[in-house]
């Protein structure tokens, strides 16, 4: 399957274009990052970041669009675009007629890196070892965007461990690590580091309780 | 001019038509609340919204498309789909090349009332008076679009004192009284109304310097 992830944003939104299927190897097709300047009037901006999303719809047909879910709790002003953005990719995949998957930014980390929270640097290294990329994603700030991507393709079957591993402490099951071994044995660190985290993440559920 | 107010939301957004000019009457040409059910998917419900925003604008060709601009310090969960809705409204507008304006909630309150600081009932009283309706709009939810609307023409001569009662505290100029003054007798009471919320608005304004 075909996915284009999106890490909406205003300032910047990023967009990658994932293949590949759970258990198989997966590649990038594309990826790309959306400027839009502060002192262009906002729904010019808005615009477009919308124009750019549907125009890569078209062009890459993807099975989903897989969107990062934004869950702040900080003051909606610094935070407005980015929403608005989020509401843009999923009107252009419903007009379009394609499925959408939403993942908070935990579910995505917990996909990729096997930690709910990871930080930047440790994402956008997964991100380039299951891609198996020469050298990280650049733009940069895309990685996030093909993140999500993955992230739709593995949580299909993965979703409670990776629950789990976001910290919602459900019951873990069975299939993930073995969907992660079938990739390449240049990603078979995703497991080991997968496996680790996801003991670091029973633990602390543990204690919480 | 003719404007296209929108109260931008998720479960109810408020679509409303104002026509008329700064200083002569104004009049509603059409009102309407798009509902969308919460067991519908996200992307769906936000489609519906946009799709009935763009084929109000190709239907009623507005010179101007008003929304209401969100300025909430709520956790941003609670009115995710109110940011994504005015999203969706700016984008709408500013495909079909139409000009756009925002306006707070407190913004609007004073255009149409002279308090930034009015109730909804207040509104609606005046949004009934100012359009001359007999009865007031319907459905109730959609003064606020109308009262967007209103703002959308008027706010443009009478800046300065819309943002001295909105409480902003800045020089009060000439003009708004007169412009009210030439509405329909009928709506004689909105100046009235409005000097007096001006007094009240100048003497908060003098207390908190």
């Amino acid at each position: 399957m075909r996915v284009l992830g999106v890490d909406p944003g205003l300032t910047r939104c990023g967009l990658g274009v994932v293949e590949g299927r759970r258990g198989g190897t997966l590649r990038m097709v594309a990826v790309d990052v959306v400027r839009t300047a502060p002192e262009v009037p906002l729904e010019q901006r808005l615009l477009a970041v919308s124009q750019r999303i549907e125009a890569w719809i078209a062009e890459h047909g993807p099975d989903a669009v897989a969107v990062e879910r934004i869950f702040a709790r900080s003051d909606v002003s610094t935070i407005m675009g980015t929403v608005q953005a989020s509401g843009l990719a999923l009107v252009a995949a419903a007009r379009a007629g394609v499925e959408v998957g939403t993942h908070t930014p935990s579910e995505v980390k917990a996909a990729v890196c096997g930690n709910g929270r990871a930080d930047k640097a440790q994402v956008t290294a997964m991100v380039t070892r299951i891609l198996a990329l020469d050298s990280p994603p650049r733009p940069a700030d895309a990685a996030d965007a093909l993140a999500v991507g993955i992230a739709q393709i593995w949580r299909g079957g993965g979703q409670r461990r990776l629950d789990a591993a976001a910290g919602t402490g459900r019951p873990v099951g069975a299939g993930w690590d073995d969907a992660v071994a079938a990739q390449a044995p240049a990603r078979q660190r995703a497991a080991e580091r997968w496996a680790e985290a996801e003991r670091r993440a029973r633990q602390s559920t543990r204690r919480s309780r």
